[in-house]
């Protein structure tokens, strides 16, 4: 693989200058063109051997471009704030909107890499968050991202010869530090697991590229070359993707609506199983919520200390009692360690990046409890249900959607997913009785009266959201909430039986 | 994530009557659609609990359907033929072509469940099996091929009485075995491993549907109409694909191609690292030549008595010397244990599935020998150079080799890949010579002379085919055949030396 990147190339200072100026010149454009129509980002990584020239690769793309438009981050020792998230948080972070150019270096395959070389991962889990790259990977570019990779190369012997000039040199010598000839000694085991990186991770949407880095003029006309090269097939290929996704969405709704709107009448989904006479009296409520909600507040306090992150998950229809079950949970807690986060159409900022995007920055640290009102399901529900979301687009959700929860999970958070539930007649009820009360008629909007007349495409959405979602790790919980009281209850016990199930941990 | 499949729904006999008559035309009328047309391939598969009515949807599809265009296979316990060639081997086999209908029961699935509820496999080998299966899927769907995945759910309860009344009829008390009652005691187990399976194996392009399976008029409409859907729906999509491929090849091929030429002339390749003067005294190639060939024979007999299956592949120019490489070979083993494969243009019913299909049947069974005159790698070589292989598609074929030889290496295959080189004055010298002696006239064609001027072009793809899938377990061998003779010694030796490694193993 990699005696292909050993062949000694070099380019002159002449033919360098000249091709640089013509590169600078089409990149500029490519660049202009990107920004204007703003329809994709772009990700490149730089990953490789030390001394190859990744830096100096990422500096001239900065250069030969107009920066303002580079998002470059180079990742380091997780900061204290990456550290407590799961292994993604950071990437997704740094991710640049559509239009943009996000540059990469030590990125998302660097820790896999060190942890396998030095032994700290086996083979099956390296080859497990390698999959879960080609998952993140695979998700940006369905979403229309260009991601390009750099594998820089040089031989042991040409990094040998970099490793002394550079100590040997009074001017750049602190740029080197003990690892560099701990991991020089390393270098064969460190060109193995790159073998296998690439083999596993070269798919036809994220490819590899290796470059041979010895000579900084080669190695630089070839970056530059490589990505101009992407760039331009990749603004052909996007505008026909966009293009046939756009008529093929036409199409598909025309021929499949008359029909499945027949369909969904028929339809029993498991909504149809809750017992809405499931209720409590007020009094026992009272008792309960007391309670519960201490129960709650010191459990937080507990989970704090033993930096436990928490999720909560609500859906539901319009007036199922989002609100009111949030509000008993936070009005226990210290509102320095929660955040309410609620979501509603996505903002102009939120629209130029991948859907999961401004999800995943609300991601708790350790100890701490993010509150979602509304979602990530928002893409298949709201978005399917209204067509924003295309057909393709919300089916392969749920693949995304599972990756994403399996992350949060995997990375010690707790997550429950509570799914508020009413019956239609008890919607009308509290529609009318928001009208009618002054201080609760800003909560209805023309916008509920829509929705609910696609009750039956919700409900239908609905049931094929809980059978592709509900996992055993992280299950749906449906609330009967007819009753309010009898609802809150429930989901004031079950955010206090999962802290104590993680406590117990 | 299976509570939604045990809802108790029913349909009543009146109804299913009136559903599936009209099932039934939409079933035929598309299925002569995708026959007519012949743009792709469908493959079913159907997995679940057992009892929960696999076998009667997949003979409900082929009553409905025309059965002369469906390939129904049941998969068992594996034949010895099967059991001697690497897990993915049986499927190719049954695999339907563009037009054509497959449905496959206790299919890829059926192995890494049972291995993994009994305890046989790990997690972490379990998720590497199932990202076998993605690979396999996706690299099915990128072709075109419609996957479809149901998944036949019944509760235990069900099952119970399932079994009890199967049990207790005499005329089918016969279709019970000792594994029924055993595999009902490990229900909740196989449950949760299928969890496991849907979550990490339900793509947007081979979605699995999760069908409740306690009442048969219910489930046997819901199958049809779940296929009737997706058929409906992948015939607009693919439709479209076809169409937005066809656009933006064109389009690439026109924007970039006056560029890759300018860009062919300077490019260095790792050809030009060899050392063309290399070469053989006669007296000492008849000596290696007797030596090695002997050395062959007793290291094939053993490898069969060992029952370890080699491939050798055979790639490079025209008149590089693949068939007098091939012949010093074949000349020494029995006839009956070798099989000598050379591959042209496809023919039209390998045209009418995936491009690696015409090599899975190839694959030898153990302790055989497969020798490929061309190959595989044809993909990225003359369908790359001649624009056969659109630009998406000879890109993401070297992620799918490098799948596809790691499963014959896992397996336990020998795979030895020979690229034979000459210079190109070389390559005119031989042609000539061809020209000249009638009795290897026969040898030299027109396309010949035409891939010639595609040199420079041929030299490109070769160094880019050797950077993305020369890897460890599976190099290229690069062999100098200007000197014949010493060509033919270097290739001898490297399979002599490979069987021993293997022995020794």
């Amino acid at each position: 693989m990699f005696q292909t990147a050993e062949l000694g190339q070099k380019v002159s200072k002449k033919t360098f200058k000249e091709q640089e100026r013509l590169l600078r010149t089409n990149l500029l454009a490519l660049q202009q063109d990107l920004r204007r129509n703003g329809t994709f980002s772009v990700l490149v990584d730089f990953a490789g051997v030390r001394g190859a020239g990744k830096g100096s690769s990422a500096n001239l793309l900065n250069k030969w471009m107009d920066a303002r438009w580079i998002r470059t981050h180079a990742y380091d020792e997780p900061t204290d704030e990456e550290a407590q998230r799961p292994a993604f948080w950071k990437f997704w972070r740094h991710m640049p909107s559509r239009g943009q150019v996000g540059i990469h270096m030590s990125g998302r395959y660097s820790r896999p890499l060190l942890d396998y070389v030095y032994g700290q991962i086996d083979v099956s889990e390296f080859k497990h968050q390698l999959d879960r790259i080609n998952n993140f990977e695979k998700a940006l570019s369905d979403d229309g991202t260009m991601v390009q990779k750099f594998w820089m190369h040089i031989s042991k012997e040409v990094q040998k010869e970099r490793l002394e000039s550079l100590e040997s040199d009074p001017l750049r010598s602190w740029r080197m530090s003990d690892l560099d000839w701990k991991h020089y000694e390393m270098y064969d085991k460190f060109i193995e697991a790159a073998e296998q990186i690439i083999t596993i991770t070269n798919t036809g949407h994220a490819p590899w590229e290796i470059v041979e880095g010895e000579n900084y003029n080669y190695r630089s006309l070839r970056v530059g070359e490589l990505f101009q090269e992407r760039l331009e097939r990749h603004m052909v290929s996007e505008d026909f993707r966009q293009k046939y996704l756009a008529e093929m969405r036409a199409t598909m709704e025309e021929k499949t609506g008359e029909q499945e709107k027949e369909n969904l009448s028929n339809a029993v989904t498991i909504l149809d199983q809750l017992d809405f006479s499931k209720s409590i009296s007020k009094k026992e409520y009272r008792k309960e919520l007391a309670l519960g909600q201490a129960r709650l507040a010191k459990l937080h306090a507990e989970a704090l200390q033993r930096k436990i992150p928490i999720i909560l998950v609500f859906e539901g229809p319009d007036a199922a009692g989002k609100g009111g079950s949030i509000r008993q949970i936070t009005e226990t807690l210290d509102a320095r360690y929660y955040k309410l986060y609620p979501f509603a159409a996505p903002t102009d900022i939120e629209n130029a990046h991948h859907y999961l995007w401004r999800f995943w920055s609300c991601v708790p640290r350790a100890g701490r409890m993010s509150i979602f009102d509304r979602s990530w399901y928002g893409r298949v529900l709201v978005e399917r249900v209204e067509g924003f979301a295309g057909d393709d687009e919300w089916r392969r959700a749920f693949a995304e959607i599972n990756d994403f929860e399996d992350q949060l999970i995997e990375s010690g958070i707790v997550l429950l997913k509570f799914w508020m539930q009413i019956s239609k007649d008890e919607q009308l009820a509290r529609f009318k009785a928001r009208e009618e009360t002054p201080h609760k008629r800003w909560k209805l909007q023309d916008e509920d009266w829509r929705n609910r007349e696609r009750w039956d495409e919700y409900e239908v959405a609905t049931h094929e959201m809980i059978q592709q979602t509900s996992v055993k790790d992280s299950p749906w919980i449906l609330v009967e909430n007819e009753d309010k009281h009898y609802g809150r209850i429930k989901v004031l016990n079950a955010v206090c039986d999962a802290l104590v199930t993680a406590l117990l941990d």
